[in-house]
């Protein structure tokens, strides 16, 4: 019988609620909780490249955490609850709105190309886009109108995720810029809490390297996804160092020469 | 001296103000009036795809000049003054607003490629889209936040905008229903209209078969310029067509072999 078996067995049946490119959601200990386990695998261009990178999982477990915690503390609603163990955090089920909703202080990435702007040009001011989740369409980028015809938001709830994402956007910008790191772009996902008859929207999903774009200021180096995308090579080092200048991981926990062993 | 020379020697001189892919702007016999020259040229997919078709030019003049003067007759501000001659109308000379306005109706064309959806499928409303007109770039679809903080055009101006569209969209399925054509899509520019201080925003450009989706209620068929990008032939004669249910063309002006000579 099943609840006879040590915690560990169990914990290896415990049933998995969905499985994403970087991510896994298992059903949590308690009804209205998941699971979020960070896996090593890097993705991108819709996973037509794919690796994977030992410890990346840790890394972004840790950073997403001490933001996550840093935004509930100044009162963003989030689905974070805790941190389980190095891959693992407890967080609170929600319905996940489908969209990928990006905020851009910097001309980069897809911006740059479809509107030919130069990477690294400073934008007028923050822009937030959209972009309808799905993989088999190549997350097509889509405006209110399509998000309110097609119901996958309300007006309401759009209004509240542009005032979360504005929110996430002033806090990162500051926290990555007083650690040296110019925020370029970030995406979040959102999600509807459900407290009783009460509805709240939600910051959910990550957020750490792998989906912000974070340029040292200095140098212009590129601390992010993009080593990876743009086969610049040092992805788990610029993760670590975006760890440690966060005080994330230790200075004894860094590795030496790049490899991701001593950062478990 | 030019002013000794006969008119049609001046006219031939007047200055180009602009030249589109279907249209040429010179200047108007008044400031702040323009003529509109309606071209023979058919292009699609950005001009990759390129023909003349012989008398196109006389029925999208006609056309728009009939939606333009219903749409004056109801209170929708248009550039439009009056028709000069077969493929000329007089305007008023505006600000071009750099954005292509789409109002949707029915799945097709980008839309049904962009989201997955199937042609011909009715939307849960009418889906309003800008896209940034920019030839280099592909005319790349944009939200307000683009719009807004690119400074293409103020907030205000989007909801004066959205407000016209949703006039024409209203008056043109009317229309449109009333001789069995349902409107599919229709695409519009608006441009701003200096009074003295006071500016307006009014609808600008054309509206023909070249910029709405056209299916006969009955048997489907398209009746638009689909007819030249997806290599269906029978342009003219659908353009004609359109152009006699609306009473535009007499029946004695009605090409008997596909001929665009009669209608002119």
């Amino acid at each position: 019988m099943d609840f006879l078996k040590p915690r560990s067995h169990r914990m290896n049946r415990r049933r998995r609620i969905y499985e994403g490119k970087a991510k896994v959601l298992y059903e949590g200990p308690e009804p209205g909780t998941l699971i979020q386990h960070f896996k090593d695998d890097a993705t991108a261009f819709n996973a037509k490249k794919h690796e994977v990178i030992e410890g990346k999982g840790v890394l972004t477990n840790r950073i997403s955490e001490y933001i996550f915690q840093r935004l509930n503390d100044i009162g963003v609603p989030t689905h974070f609850i805790r941190r389980i163990n190095m891959r693992e955090q407890l967080i609170r089920e929600v319905e996940i709105i489908p969209l990928e909703v990006v905020v851009r202080n910097v001309a980069a990435g897809s911006l740059a190309t479809r509107l030919g702007l130069e990477e690294g040009a400073q934008l007028p001011r923050s822009i937030i886009e959209f972009y309808y989740k799905n993989d088999q369409l190549n997350d097509p980028m889509v405006s209110e109108e399509h998000i309110t015809a097609f119901g996958w938001a309300a007006p309401q709830e759009i209004d509240d995720i542009m005032a979360l994402a504005i929110r996430v956007n002033d806090f990162l910008t500051g926290l990555f810029l007083g650690v040296g790191i110019r925020l370029i772009d970030f995406k979040v996902e959102c999600g509807r809490l459900w407290e009783g008859d009460n509805m709240r929207i939600v910051l959910a999903d990550e957020i750490s390297p792998d989906s912000c774009r974070l340029w040292d200021v200095k140098t212009n180096d590129k601390l992010d996804k993009d080593r990876f995308r743009k086969d610049l090579g040092g992805m788990i080092e610029a993760y670590t160092e975006v760890a440690r200048r966060l005080g994330v991981v230790q200075d004894n926990e860094i590795p030496h020469s790049g490899g991701p062993r001593l950062v478990q």
